[in-house]
């Protein structure tokens, strides 16, 4: 165009940038890429989040972000993109500290002989805190914001949760027998109770319900956990079908299913959570659509155990939300790595329908996202970068080796990129994460509790052995 | 002991300390743990490696080795643990550039569509220079020392190679249709054979023949080839019963498997590695063990490609070496990553073997060290840190959350530790990696340059679509 009209133009868009008052923020996020997960699932290049108390104010193109808003706090990442925290359906955090303690053991040997001992011996509220805190940094630095957890002693979960200012929805565990914690399930019932109070309004800790599962609690106890659920609004969460003879002993003592089971006798709450389900059939598929049951979906933990393959595409067609979980890293995983997850879930599904078009990559993220987040019954807080949502983000970088040369954002975030390529971590507008340094939990003091917790579990295998 | 006794030993140790005159090494490293793999499979705690003229020298504690060795060289990685460099048997290195090209395609479309189009159009001698190049940066970034090569021009991934101071076998490919390379299989079989003679004392590179598959190479052509292999004792690398579909078509083709047409017609050399074997029966099995044959395992890109699963322990049953490889990153796995397909092969043989006992951790990390190198008939000089073997290793740290508590090392290099905890690279005595930076490969030039390569790729698939 004629220069003249260039400057007026020019001149136009001056008054304009300088007509518009900036909005502040607490801080900005920049990168190459967003990767939003929102309704329209946009993925803007050179992309920005502005975030103020907490929650996401805005989501677009860097330019306009900029333009709109002033931020205390900025992280620049030109070689990264930004993605919704990562979303853990199902875990057991703490169990960290008994890491890789019976590898490659039948379930039941591995159960009695090494697992129920050691926790017997060795699981304290000193032994929880430490290792929920060595998990959350090892979940953290792989990209994931909310976790799912299922474990004794949970309010000390909760509590290093909050220092660690990690997103978390926190299960105390109800079991027919003598537990770490409770001795009965009836004081641990009152005992969820108490804890459901005392965080329920906070911004961070979901409080849940976590009876283990049917094999290990009576009907009674079951129906408590669900009405204290609902009574509440909070979740509840349980193991369902993980193993075939879980499915076949339920059958041999209920003459049901474990689902059809839990819906007989009044054990699925408005938001419940089926950890597994590997062994669930087309009419438990039927119960849990109707239910709104979400399932997590471990595919390491099944694997490594070989409990079986969930037929995750099964669940989808039936609207079924299914979420990822690393599970527990003693001898069913050995890891928190969210990205680990997706890849496998992926290519366990495209070998098992012998279809290479199962479960494409951009279903996958949204397994770890919004749809883990609609299996917790929290899509309207997290699970997407968007205007109003709490602000749980990641950065992850594009700039390793394995990230070249560029492609499908979904693609390199399921098949190529890293938990280790993730650089700064965002949950509840804190950054808890900062080039890869943990801003919120101590790393050193960690590690070596971690190594000192576990010579007493060493030790305490050993006692009364030959 | 009495305090003179105490001074009397001390006296004796010192003298004996002094008496003995250190010998000269080029390089020790030393570490927390040093996992040998040799046929005791020690595992040396405070453990050390010396090196000279690109052999081991020692093996043993840290302290006998300082006391009998003098360095030009140290690289003490107190937090980490020692490893036999891992041998990668299949791959196509150049492939790297094609990265996510088509994901989640059907095998057909996938190479119809996508890969032979942008092969043809693309791979020149300098793609493959470069490509190889970023395959080497992400292979050394994630503990790979050897890896297999079938590709075309590979004259230029040799030169490559042997630039970046890493270990290749590397195979020119046959193949019975006009390739970016040689026009004919009789044009690609004459200079193989120059290929050969050009590399086949060099120490670092070990030329192979390669013709791609039965279902793409004539009979006469198949036999040349292995002639060729025998007469210079160079490896053979083919693809072996990848799909069910090429195990229907050869039937129906040549009333045989793949297997048994190969060694009915002469197909098979002395050293020969077939990749994938994933359909080979029973009697397929028999006669790669009568004839000495070698299998790669490729975990990610048979779950990938959904091109079914192999029974790995029907193979190592029969004593058929069994090693492990990533194949290419053009969608039949995105990346080059060994730590990940070491924990594939492992969760993948238990959930299809209902046996959390099959395939364990130690036995996995042979496939990717000592039994990878028996695949290649190169065990007698890698896959093991001993005395008089190449100087092949590796240093992994155990700093990370993901490697507290320390437990066996055989676990945690399979289940927990990663490509990224890879510190330091060692290949033929020389440190191709030192602390995670690349001594050897100019990242930012590879990054570049792969950038640049795959901008044109993209440009020549749109070319002539609506």
């Amino acid at each position: 165009m004629p220069l003249m009209m260039k400057t007026f133009v020019s001149l136009v868009l001056l008054c304009a940038g300088a007509a518009q008052a900036q909005e502040s923020a607490d801080l900005i996020v920049s990168a190459a890429q967003v990767v939003t997960m929102d309704a329209k699932r946009r993925v803007i290049d050179n992309g920005a989040v502005a975030v103020r108390g907490g929650r996401i104010l805005a989501v677009g193109p860097r330019a306009e972000i900029d333009k709109a808003y002033k931020a205390k706090q900025r992280i620049d990442q030109p070689e990264a993109l930004i993605a919704p925290g990562l979303v853990n359906t199902h875990t057991h955090a703490a169990m960290s500290l008994l890491r890789g303690l019976a590898d490659d053991k039948p379930l039941q040997e591995w159960l009695e002989k090494y697992i129920f001992p050691a926790e017997a011996k060795n699981v304290t509220p000193e032994f929880v805190r430490w290792g929920t805190r060595l998990a959350m940094l090892e979940m953290m630095l792989s990209g994931t914001t909310t976790y799912t957890d299922m474990y004794y002693f949970e309010d000390e979960v909760a509590q290093a949760t909050k220092e660690a200012g990690m997103r978390g929805v926190l299960g105390q565990t109800i079991i027919g027998f003598p537990a770490p914690d409770y001795k009965t399930p009836q004081e641990a019932l009152a005992a969820t109770e108490k804890f459901i109070a005392k965080w329920k309004n906070d911004p961070l800790i979901t409080p849940a319900v976590a009876p283990h599962a049917v094999y290990t609690n009576e009907e009674a106890t079951l129906r408590a956990a669900r009405e204290l659920a609902d009574k509440h609004g909070v979740p509840l969460l349980i193991h369902v079908s993980e193993t075939q003879l879980e499915n076949t002993s339920t059958h041999a003592k209920t003459g049901s299913s474990p689902t059809f089971y839990l819906s007989r006798i009044g054990g699925i709450a408005k938001r419940t959570v089926f950890a597994h389900g590997v062994w669930m059939g087309v009419r438990d598929r039927q119960t849990a659509r109707q239910f709104n049951v979400g399932v997590a979906h471990c595919p390491s933990s099944n694997m490594k155990m070989a409990s079986g393959v969930l037929p995750v595409l099964e669940f989808l067609r039936f609207g079924i939300p299914v979420g990822l979980g690393p599970d527990g890293p003693a001898g069913s995983n050995n890891d928190f790595n969210m990205f680990e997850e997706m890849d496998l879930a992926a290519k366990l599904a495209k070998s098992m329908n012998f279809d290479p078009q199962a479960l494409p990559a951009a279903t996958v993220v949204e397994m770890a996202t919004i749809m883990g987040a609609r299996v917790l019954g929290m899509e309207e807080q997290i699970g997407s970068l968007e205007a109003g949502k709490r602000a749980d983000l990641i950065t992850v970088s594009l700039a390793e080796p394995h990230a070249f040369p560029r492609h499908d954002p979904y693609s390199m975030l399921v098949y190529s990129l890293k938990g280790s390529d993730v650089r700064d971590v965002v949950i509840e507008g804190r950054v808890t994460v900062r080039d890869r340094k943990p801003l919120t939990l101590n790393r050193a003091e960690i590690l070596a509790k971690a190594a000192e917790l576990r010579a007493k579990v060493d030790a305490s295998l050993r006692e009364g052995k030959p």
